[in-house]
């Protein structure tokens, strides 16, 4: 795992342009490669979403939101709509973390207003009928999706894969769709270790075949969502959410050597600690109760950290949305930091909100 | 505030029996106090409730649940039902945290199946109309259901009083019910910290006078439910989740000098060590993300701790059950440890799974 306590102090400085001899000429890359940057980056979780009217055009138009999903010209057009708006360093490819169980011949349908539904799987046999031979035929589309996107991008703005973490996605592929106390999924994993081990392992596997075609398509980063993490007591956690992000940041780097990696195990606490430690994620997303001042201390000696505004904060805007970004640039200006929210923008955020923050972000910190 | 590590270490010994001269008589109060005790008392969240055949009769027979919560009878046959079966170390009144508001004069009703429902309460003006005049008029039946189940308890099992947080409780104020985002919440905390801080120390003065009379009605000790405290960044916590907690342990620390105030500030992550460094709480509620390795490290030097079970290891049952319990237990042992779960017993939950963990924990910790 890189250090980022190995590094220059050059790199740590925050008054070097990103033009350097070394920058690869995406603020993102830079920044997560402890290279020196101008200001932080920053970009969104869900930036392409139902806050912007054009996006909701778009979606009117596509049919399901899995149509969506898989139709590249207008997957290619949400994700760039707010980088035309709001100017950020990264897009993030806009699809959703189901198509895996969707791609493995689990039935997926989303109902308006409910969120997800799937037939659940919930013992070995289920696992057992899961067929991940017809992965890139059914994902072939957002692998379109991706390359059409980078071709697309203003220069210098970088393009973010992503897909769910294994515990994540199994929650869904077990419970049959979200849930508050992941009754079903945690039985499975605290009676049947083994047998939800295998379905872990079809994820890994699946996962790294899936970020692996994003990466040759066109993505320069890619982030597991692990937006259930911290619902596990520790002894799950070792082993449902830091052991596949272990393999799956192995896997990628034995194939895409450079291509960095962001983990996001949200609500980890004080064991985000541990997973920057074992993982070897190339940056490590922060949820919103992540303390600045902790970060600085407990996670950037380790790995470069990426947030954490709290989405909430967009709803409110004005000066308290802009004081709390800058507390939270400043607490983070020692280290390797790439500006984000805590979690995904809310359907209800005002557009302007989001362009007031944008602006103060393009600027200096403090500025 | 009191800290363990000033205390002898004949007091973390495990094999005092809790017989000795100053012992209080209750294997919980000793276990907070510091004392010797011959195994960890234990107690779960939510223990009167929907998975008890018993309960469930009673619920039926009393009318809507706020009735139940309002009838001193039939709530102090519920609060005594576990200990019946399980023979736990403490009872816990069984009520509501939302009888406050109802109280305060905000109505109030439970829809079945969709959680309590109240008229938001979302501006200074809405604030100013709540009413605490007759707070103990409405709250009357509680301090007498507490008055009878402190009269109909076991010898040795303590009786826990409880109220919700300040920001807890003001989340379902403001919301009108639950939430998963706190969108209202938050944006009149966040925009209008005036406003919003003249809710909160409303709830906090209400909070302290409803808890006072529990105890004289007879609870031995308090428990403050700060269930959605980890939804808050690091200045919001400061704000809305320690200084309230602060306000109350002093409130009732004048009052009941020596009646133990357990804070519980579920899904704190790495602020659980400023909450227990800055509140001047007596124990600490630990949620199931906490890691017992580090609670022991950074916590229970300061103050002991309550927790932390997954309840959906109630579901799954038998050895992986037994075997975590005893995992938290060995990783607690050498500091103050009231065993727990981590968050409320689910409805589900097969009553003989709660029966053999409880004659686990009846028996010395590898027991």
């Amino acid at each position: 795992m890189r250090r980022m306590d190995d590094l220059s102090t050059e790199a740590k400085a925050s008054d070097g342009g990103g033009t350097g001899a070394a920058s690869t000429g995406y603020r993102l890359l830079d920044a997560i490669a402890g290279k020196a940057v101008d200001r932080p980056p920053f970009w969104f979780m869900r930036q392409a979403g139902r806050y912007l009217p054009e996006y909701r055009q778009v979606r009117a138009e596509a049919g399901s939101f899995l149509d969506l999903c898989f139709d590249p010209a207008r997957a290619c057009e949400v994700t760039l709509q707010p980088l035309r708006r709001y100017g950020m360093d990264a897009a993030i490819l806009f699809s959703d973390i189901l198509v895996v169980p969707h791609a493995l011949g689990q039935p997926l349908a989303y109902v308006e207003g409910e969120g997800p539904k799937l037939e659940p799987v919930r013992d070995g046999a289920a696992v057992a009928r899961l067929d991940a031979s017809r992965l890139h035929d059914v994902l072939g589309p957002v692998y379109e999706t991706v390359d059409r996107v980078r071709a697309g991008l203003p220069a210098g703005a970088a393009l973010i894969g992503f897909a769910g973490s294994p515990w994540t996605v199994a929650t869904y592929m077990v419970e049959g769709g979200g849930s508050r106390d992941f009754p079903h999924a945690k039985r499975f994993a605290y009676g049947d270790p083994e047998g939800f081990g295998r379905l872990i392992e079809l994820l890994v596997s699946s996962t790294v075949d899936y970020l692996d075609r994003q990466i040759a398509a066109g993505a320069q980063a890619v982030q597991i969502f692990d937006t259930w993490a911290g619902a596990l007591p520790e002894s799950g956690f070792d082993r449902w959410v830091i052991a596949p992000a272990k393999a799956i940041v192995e896997g990628i780097r034995r194939r895409h050597p450079g291509v960095p990696v962001i983990g996001f195990p949200r609500g980890a606490g004080v064991l985000y600690r541990r997973y920057a430690d074992e993982t070897g994620v190339d940056a490590l997303g922060l949820d919103t109760a992540v303390p600045p001042g902790w970060a600085a201390e407990a996670l950037q000696p380790v790995v470069p950290v990426q947030g954490n505004l709290d989405p909430v904060m967009l709803l409110a805007g004005g000066d308290a949305m802009i004081t709390e970004a800058e507390r939270i640039r400043t607490g983070l200006a020692g280290g390797g930091h790439v500006f984000n929210l805590g979690h995904g923008i809310l359907q209800q955020t005002p557009p302007d909100h989001v362009a007031a923050l944008a602006e103060r972000l393009r600027g200096p910190i403090g500025g």
